[in-house]
């Protein structure tokens, strides 16, 4: 059986990291034959390389190119979008864990190749949606999600009908761990600290996906990412707070019976997941031990002190441009938190007032989406405190 | 589109109930032609006849037929085990709902038919599993469990590969709601009393299932079933218990991913589902409210105080008429302790005494089941105190 080759772009992130670990224990199934990653980590991407005799590399400038080319021989080395595009077409599967809007190359053109796409790249679902939906029907593409609530939704749908729009299928319950600030009331809230929002309780991330954690607009993202990967109306897709983050989401069917996916806390396993699909692959990433008392407690998220939610819903009924800017004004809002210029409560207020600018536009090409993306962080930035 | 037609044979009891409570809600999908039940219930089976306009009827005596050909006019009347075969090969489906050896017959007669069979019918699937091997590979013929761990099961595999053995399946973990002594001590567990034992915490059934459910012998059983029913060694299968009741069992994938089946307890659920395969009918009756806090416990059976597992595992391990005998042996203790002859302790020992005397013997034939299960009861018989 000959190997899956596999382009591993942003290779020297968390979710690349991960990846790798799940690569190295299956060397006679997947081979690795592409990789790029960000011009702070060009020795990381030589090391990557020669351990795994990567034969193609993206870096993002020409002195990159120089520095990879120095280290290492016979190998080809192409900079910049132009060039992850190129990657992403290239193998079989395409792991895309590129950060920002330069990951939304690669998943257009993985998907225009026909090739496997294994998306951790947030903006691809939200902002860029539109503009996935034209490419992802391609004959052979297949999107699958690298995230535990979407791929344990990916899991639970196994038995469902493969008509359009899920027909036996109720709704979708994605679960959130409620972050930091679970159970906070309205009082302590006002007081909340950086220190305070970065400290997750059960997943360790990168800043800004644990503040979006800590008000809930991570979860709000991932309602339209829900809504968008499974083409799905976005009021089926609703949301349950599960803080100890085991039952990574669920799917409830027309006849009452909810499906669940269940483990520890893993990205290794959502990964390995969309790598071996349809097969499982022979490693338990994230087993749980049912020899312990293990207590999960399910409950509805609190709208009113945690608003992303409903900002999320709403800009997913307006539709269009909507989610980028709603994407866009959070970003602004959230490097303003960490930059300690606005509180934690201005998060959100920023990203509604944002919302409430909001200009409609179509979103059909990436120049009218980028365009939507810069006139959203203007208006946000506008609405931060001087 | 033709109706699916339909047998109902065990009509009167409550899986019949709750069948016939399911059927009268999809009359445009499904068409009750035959039903059967016992001699005490013989005007339930009379009007059962006439709400659905049945036109088969199965009795166990001739005095019933008498009385249901003098109510009904238009109707075929069978008797006997004879008549319930007959009936079994005569629909699209067969529920299996008749309790204890009666049931064997409809469950042989309606896979060697090739029909779907939903089977409540426990003695097909423990004491009898050897014969149902026989003919449950017939062209067409489906063994679904209208159980609701079992029926959990069948819907976590949804995404299991097709191949025998399920190589991509790390465990089936059946929950068990630990029934009315969970958590009680050895101490307090010597003075269990027959109405403690009959107080369920979260299922209302009938008495020798509850006590079962007491002792965990209910779960050694469904062990044994599962193993039987997918196919799968029983050491693959493990017990935790569950004392909510919401998860009704997992599976564990090799990629330590677990997929669960969660709802209310409510038979209407599994049994719609054996009905509706590979469609889900469009009514929830087992939703849960994910509007209000919710909790699940999962720990590990007590094995030192609950026995009736080990015992099990053991029959199992030994195979051929081994279950056959445990079951066998357990109603009799289940008699025995109900007509207050014995203790809630003795129960489990009398059916490790009747294994400790299993003479091997081959299950190939009905009649070396009934003499395996007649030997089983002469030596459980022997062992009550007098």
């Amino acid at each position: 059986m000959s190997r899956t080759t596999v382009a591993l772009l942003g290779a020297t992130g968390s979710i690349g990291t991960q990846t790798l670990e799940v690569l190295r224990r299956e060397p006679e199934r997947f081979e690795l034959t592409a990789i790029a990653g960000g011009a702070a980590s060009v020795n990381r991407l030589i090391a990557i390389a020669r351990e795994f005799s990567v034969t193609r590399i993206g870096v993002p400038t020409n002195q990159a190119r120089a520095a990879v080319i120095e280290a290492l021989s016979g190998v080809e080395v192409v900079v910049g979008d132009e060039g992850l595009g190129e990657l992403a077409s290239s193998t079989d599967t395409v792991v895309n864990a590129v950060v920002g809007f330069a990951g939304l190359p690669v998943t257009l053109s993985a998907l225009r190749a026909g090739k496997r796409l294994a998306l951790a790249n947030k903006e691809s679902l939200i902002a860029a949606s539109p503009l996935v939906e034209q490419v992802r029907h391609t004959r052979g593409a297949e999107l699958l999600p690298i995230d535990s609530e979407h791929c344990a939704i990916h899991q639970a749908l196994a038995g469902a009908s493969a008509e359009a729009n899920y027909p036996d299928v109720r709704r979708l319950i994605l679960t959130a761990s409620g972050g930091p600030f679970r159970g906070w009331d309205s009082t302590t809230l006002d007081t909340a600290t950086k220190a305070q929002a970065l400290a997750h309780p059960t997943w360790s991330m990168g800043p800004k996906i644990t503040i979006d954690s800590s008000t809930l607009m991570n979860k709000g993202l991932e309602v339209l990412e829900a809504s968008a990967l499974f083409g799905i109306e976005v009021s089926r897709v609703e949301v349950v707070i599960h803080p100890q983050s085991v039952v990574h989401s669920m799917v409830e069917y027309v006849d009452g019976s909810v499906i669940a996916q269940l483990s520890k806390p893993d990205m290794r396993l959502p990964i390995a997941y969309c790598l071996g699909l349809p097969e499982r692959l022979d490693h338990a990433w994230g087993a749980l031990d049912f020899h312990s008392p293990l207590s999960l407690e399910f409950f509805p998220p609190d709208v009113a002190n945690f608003p992303a939610l409903s900002i999320a819903y709403e800009a997913a009924r307006i539709g269009g441009g909507a989610p980028a800017w709603m994407s866009a004004a959070n970003e602004v809002a959230v490097e303003a938190f960490l930059g300690e210029r606005i509180t934690w409560r201005q998060i959100v207020e920023i990203v509604a007032t944002t919302l409430d600018h909001y200009e409609p536009s179509a979103i059909e090409t990436l120049s009218e989406l980028l365009e939507a993306d810069r006139r959203a962080r203007e208006i946000a930035t506008a609405s931060l405190p001087r």
